[in-house]
């Protein structure tokens, strides 16, 4: 299992009830039909990421394939595409990690 | 339920793998003994996030407690203080955000 982390700056336009609703009711179903996609959370900042030692990002994702391949075949797919071009409607900057997952503590 | 999400730029003194070590194996489980924890994740960066578009980061982290001040109170803890100590040992630099999650797409 591959999990990539996204990090999310939201359009400057948008404040950050807006950002989440695109993201998360209209952005989310869409990328949601990659093939291949085995898991995908939202991360939403609550207001004020501006305090000393904030990351200056409005958001992160996290997001399952079963291996690199199958991520990098997600992405291309016709619905990998959709998704993709659908990213400048909420967002205006994304970077991201590719990383291997360890649950410490499993979410209760 | 709040979650924190924290990046991790890892010691220069240290490769990946050593970084990796120490984070799961020594202070995970520090960390994990922090009063009011509900979840910890720790998502390592596979090698060279050097790329366009990569972040520079070297991991991150989830770490999910019910409020705010379960939060703020975990981190104050006698636990809280040996865990934030302990990231000098492996991290030169973390930033967080403080979120509310999604799940989108249950991990299968």
């Amino acid at each position: 299992m591959i999990k990539m982390v996204v990090l999310v700056k939201r359009r400057p336009d948008l404040d950050q009830r807006a950002f989440a609703d695109y993201w998360i009711k209209r952005h989310a179903p869409l990328a949601a039909q990659m093939p291949g996609m085995r898991g995908y959370r939202i991360n939403v900042a609550r207001e004020s990421q501006l305090d000393e030692g904030r990351a200056p990002w409005d958001g992160s994702a996290e997001i399952w394939f079963d291996d690199r391949a199958s991520l990098d075949a997600g992405l291309a797919s016709p619905e990998g595409r959709v998704a993709g071009d659908d990213v400048a409607n909420f967002a205006e900057r994304l970077e991201f990690l590719l990383t291997d997952e360890t649950v410490i503590l499993p979410r209760k």
